[in-house]
């Protein structure tokens, strides 16, 4: 896989159209959150959302190719996501093809009303087959939740210990903060989002009707 | 009706029509849910939505043609809906000309917290004349409640089962997997998506607010 | 003002685009609700929203030009909406320009839950402004309910007694079925309806937080 | 700067924009809300929203160009908006570039919900880092409510005192009536309009789930 002018193009466009339907699923407002996809492994060459702009206004010629150390390596004079050493370590750690993190009111409540677990299971659910290498609903995704931090370089180590403990997760939650998700290609990350962002508003709306002592047959629900 | 490429092309456009406007409203997040029409009866026909897809970009030409067994009858490379096989028991048990099956938060929550009554009752709203057949608001609505599985030829024989011994039923629920509806033609199929989300998303809502004791004057309402 | 063919076009044209807005917003569901404009006062000819039209898909062409009696009085096929004779007896009465009923899910669940009392009042909302001779937001809008029927005839007689009672009510509620709301105008019928479901949702979503305790600064507020 | 006709086309054209996106989440329902942004300093014009204007439908050229004084200073024949007297009060004492005020049921609710404790405190969230200055989530931000009233004058004196008082607020609420933020450009305005009316859903939601008891770990969580 090279750098040719064509897969840039090709991604960016890719990045700007998700970007641009996330914004309007609400998943993206005021500037937060952030896109990337890998163009080249050796060296590294990441496709990055330039930090401070409008999601739902993102063109492709916005985003940024940047090396293994989150710098600008294209003459562009835009500043990086802050959180470019994340989808760095995502990337490496789990040699994904695209990363997506967004900010959704769903996910910002279940990270911090789960946070003193430690993170999120789903299970039970068939949207779950929807990630990658699950092959039916009986499965348990274990979601971590990270404290927040300003500190990138001490929290992309944080991330790859999660990582690296979590083998099987195919996302993980920063407390009152957001969602990152990944996959091996752009669309399979898209569809990793908007499996777990479905899931996580379902398992939120569940908890309010449950909590009122409605009553469940299952055993393996939430909460 | 005849095979006929004019016909297919049509369906497969309305297909792609409905596909997105669904996954517009998110009833079809990370290539959830599935959607088929019938071509031709003799032999049967149906297109079929591929596995795998976004449906927010679904295209006409990707839509594949079935045979009653779901195999793929022309010349794509796709992979239909491995649920296929239930679109095909409900068209033949129903003689209906299109089938939809939808992933949406309410009738995710509302196909587990009913699933120990083995259904859901809808009554008395305005909104159910919209099924086809009921004249009236004044009508009770049986949507049965099926346990989810991976198999999909034993679960097609519970669908099956439960189609006959529900013969008035305008769609059911697979528990905590989603809502299948379906109709003569694809219009009507939409048509009963549409007031069955509705329905479900209003009795979830309704249920947050009644249980916590506020008084009622009907005594049908849900729960 | 007279039934030309330009005035009529431009109504209906106007009417889809209304139709196609709140379908979107989800108000006009499974081909729920329905729409209809002034087109002449002597004799009355209005523009009104066929039977069983999809309103995401309703294009200007399939209006239908109504009398007062809900006859076609164009060429048209089509059937026009059951509840014509709600929307007559709405212009006659208010003298009304444009009459809009839609289904949501808030009107559809408040309909029901403040039905023993016979209506819901409004107040001290800024949004209550934007109804027509409203100057400030310490109004009290009272909001009848009516009680469901498919006898369209009886139910028109129950709206006009209701209109006659209730002279400064900007729309009604018919229980478990949907909001009616006009105005002079098209633009203003719209905007009318914006703002009833706007505050019946705040009403609603506030009742869910309320109940639960939580203390209120003002003596006015709803329940 | 000057009063250049392309820099007001620009300007009123993106402000056209933002309220048609404003419009479609449900922020500017039934004409509510208004928007304007900074002409020229010496003399002050601003491009205004002009009052009774469907949000969803403005056009660029329906602003209006005011003066201090909220006189219209061009040759419309529009009237705008009720509350300018707020918005110039605003450029003034902040210094902004534009001004945007909203009504969303969650800003609605919570204006009213917060009204006895004088504003709404919220911290602790990574979204706060939108908000101009802000360089972590470990931020307080005071969000004042104002009591609503229709002497737009004194309601203006209110606001030019809250806006000394709590000079570090980036937006306030006026109670059960809408949110009002700023910045130093519109895309600033435009961010911390979506940046709070986020977090006011957020925390909103989270009061339903904690009111019922589920155990935080964090001491700073509202309520």
């Amino acid at each position: 896989m090279s750098d040719t002018p064509d897969t840039f193009a090709e991604l960016t466009s890719k990045l700007a159209t998700v970007a641009k339907s996330f914004h309007g699923r609400g998943w993206l407002l005021g500037t937060s959150g952030n896109l990337s996809a890998v163009v080249a492994r050796e060296p590294l060459r990441l496709a990055m959302s330039p930090s401070g702009i409008d999601k739902g206004e993102l063109t492709a010629d916005q985003l940024l190719s940047i090396d293994e150390n989150a710098r600008i390596v294209s003459d562009h004079n835009g500043k990086p996501s802050d959180e470019s050493l994340l989808h760095i370590r995502i990337v490496k750690d789990r040699n994904a093809g695209a990363v997506l993190h967004t900010h959704s009111v769903w996910n910002t409540i279940l990270s911090d009303l789960y946070a003193p677990e430690g993170g999120v299971t789903i299970e039970g659910y068939e949207m779950l087959k929807g990630l990658q290498g699950v092959p039916t609903h009986e499965h348990s995704e274990w979601l971590p939740i990270i404290e927040n931090s300003q500190d990138m370089p001490a929290l992309a180590e944080v991330v790859g210990r999660t990582l690296n403990e979590h083998k099987a997760a195919h996302g993980f939650l920063l407390r009152r903060h957001g969602l990152y998700s990944w996959g091996e290609t752009l669309a399979q990350a898209k569809r990793h989002i908007e499996i777990l962002e479905f899931l996580l508003e379902a398992m939120g709306r569940t908890s309010l009707i449950k909590r009122q002592g409605v009553k469940y047959g299952r055993s393996n629900d939430p909460q």
